[in-house]
């Protein structure tokens, strides 16, 4: 069997029995009843993905996955390709802002080439990126598909096996991405798998002014018209609208949940490549935790899709993992209150009345 | 001239040359503009408020204040009163909510006894809490004003003191509270300072049900006809249907504002302490920044009075500073933004077109 089919296969259901386990606990802590909200939901949802109590969360990697569009010659976007590659270098040498947010949550940042249009043979020859890499670039979605079905199949399966090459040393993955024009093709993937209208799902990127962001949402139109991808497969929706960083991104999300390991999706990008990994394998659901609401026009109701309402919401629209490196702390809050607060018993204080 | 009124008159406006300086630098970061949202308005704040580019909120301290309120006689509460000192001892032996969240996210915590109804004498004189107690538990709202206007003064100073104990050695403080009952001064707190009505700001605290709602909706608006606190005078309110915790809070505020550092204001009882800070010195208003909005029913009515948004919203109702702990985070994010992330000149990426 193919790696995607084998990964899709091995995705399981949330564990009750953890789950019930981590609630009677977390029933029983010195304060009124679940009086931390969120964080003790998650706490929960911790519980069943990874199926121990408590959850294991120390070791958290957040993946970049980085790649190039060819949708940028249609003017989508207000920076030129060329920062796709400027960034990369930038995460590598620890200075772009989802490094000094995993730094301070103590997460490490692995970046991915999938698919950048510069040669980055050196950063790789060195050990400093992984590559995944399916070609310099994808075609413009506005002419043609983005990719072949091959190279669909490939960037998914690249991001799966970075997802197991990287899963022995990691308790939790965030996800990120870099990509110069990827709004198009996410804002593309959120209107065809959702069923949103173009304009509800297709926001400013970079701050493109209005002029330009109507000119987006025809490109986007466009995309969607010339490709006619099927929403229920989320293979030829990639290959159709996508970036080869968008199906790493869906791969590293398959690849963590087959390991039973919790996935922190960051902003508008990373969600797109959420929506492809849970056409192929709705299961995956129950392992991701939505990091923030992006400021991008559109994330919300992908996030309504999936079912997930974000754990920060701070305006931010940067992508690269930013909002995962952030919310990584809510998700160590959380598991660390299943063991470090006591239990009415442990520390005799008074229950309330029943 | 009294420490309060001393106090009151060294807090100052916030830095606008700093806040220049950071903003200039912020505009250059390797990013989209501004793309980080919030967490660079905060940055902004916090190199107004300390003076400081980058700002420094290395050490951080949540200030827990503990009081008893004779308002439990009347049955606003699920939990006896003696809760408040059982979890005093919790978050000195280290086992409380509060006390694993500042840990995560490397926070000490100093509980301060304002007036717990117990002797926590040993304690103080292990120095493993600081006394700044005015009285062994306030009187009944209900039957008359929960202290006098000479304890109400002391409670402040007392927060002043703690504030300026810690100052050499805190660069940010967090506000919390402990003590059962305490949402009903803090309802009525709301209700005379911002003119909501005493539905709009009463809730269930720990946990009651709409009986006891209503019952406590009763006693918040007996409290306000019996004693007529005069909304414009800061220590009038307190004496009337405050708490000397709350109390404790408001001096914090105002002694960490007069040092110009930021105090990170927790939640519905930390926010009752703001109001009344805010109406002793409106100018406190720029040091504080709203950690969560809390689940009680009024905390948005009460950040919206002092235009504060909150940066988290998860459901939280615990108190003992829990939020302002877990929003050390995205303050300590926000400095380290300044700093850590390169500008376009320093990275070598290419501006967008302008």
């Amino acid at each position: 069997m193919a790696t995607l089919e084998r990964t899709i296969e091995r995705i399981g259901l949330p564990d009750q029995t953890a789950r019930a386990k981590a609630r009677a606990r977390l029933d029983r802590l010195i304060m009124p009843h679940w009086a931390l909200g969120r964080l003790m939901d998650l706490a929960v949802d911790l519980a069943g993905i990874t199926g121990q109590v408590p959850p294991r969360v120390d070791r958290k990697v957040i993946v970049t996955m980085a790649g190039d569009h060819g949708v940028v010659a249609e003017g989508v976007s207000l920076y030129p390709q060329a920062v796709t590659a400027q960034m990369v270098k930038g995460f590598v040498s620890g200075r772009a802002a989802v490094n000094a947010l995993a730094r301070l949550n103590r997460a490490s940042v692995v970046v991915v080439d999938m698919g950048v249009a510069a040669d980055l043979g050196r950063l790789a020859a060195q050990g400093r990126i992984i590559t995944g890499r399916v070609a310099a670039g994808t075609q413009s979605i506005a002419r043609g598909p983005a990719m072949t079905l091959q190279q669909a199949r490939r960037a998914v399966e690249a991001g799966i096996e970075v997802a197991e090459e990287l899963g022995p040393q990691t308790d939790v993955f965030g996800t990120g991405d870099m990509g110069i024009g990827n709004t198009t093709p996410s804002a593309a993937i959120a209107a065809v798998v959702t069923g949103a209208a173009v304009e509800e799902v297709t926001g400013r990127g970079t701050g493109i002014d209005d002029r330009r962001l109507a000119h987006k949402m025809a490109v986007v139109r466009r995309a969607i018209e010339r490709n006619r991808p099927n929403p229920a497969d989320g293979l030829d929706v990639l290959a159709k609208v996508g970036g080869f960083e968008i199906g790493g991104i869906a791969g590293l999300i398959l690849g963590a949940a087959a390991q039973r390991k919790p996935v922190l999706v960051d902003g508008f990008i990373s969600t797109a490549g959420a929506l492809i990994a849970h056409c192929l394998a709705p299961k995956v659901r129950h392992c991701l935790i939505a990091a923030h609401r992006s400021q991008e026009n559109g994330h919300g109701r992908m996030q309504r899709h999936l079912g997930l309402t974000p754990l920060l919401d701070l305006g931010m629209r940067l992508g690269e993992g930013t909002g995962a490196a952030l919310a990584m702390n809510l998700v160590e809050a959380a598991a660390r209150i299943v063991t470090e607060v006591a239990t009415f018993e442990e520390a005799s204080v008074s229950r309330a009345e029943s």
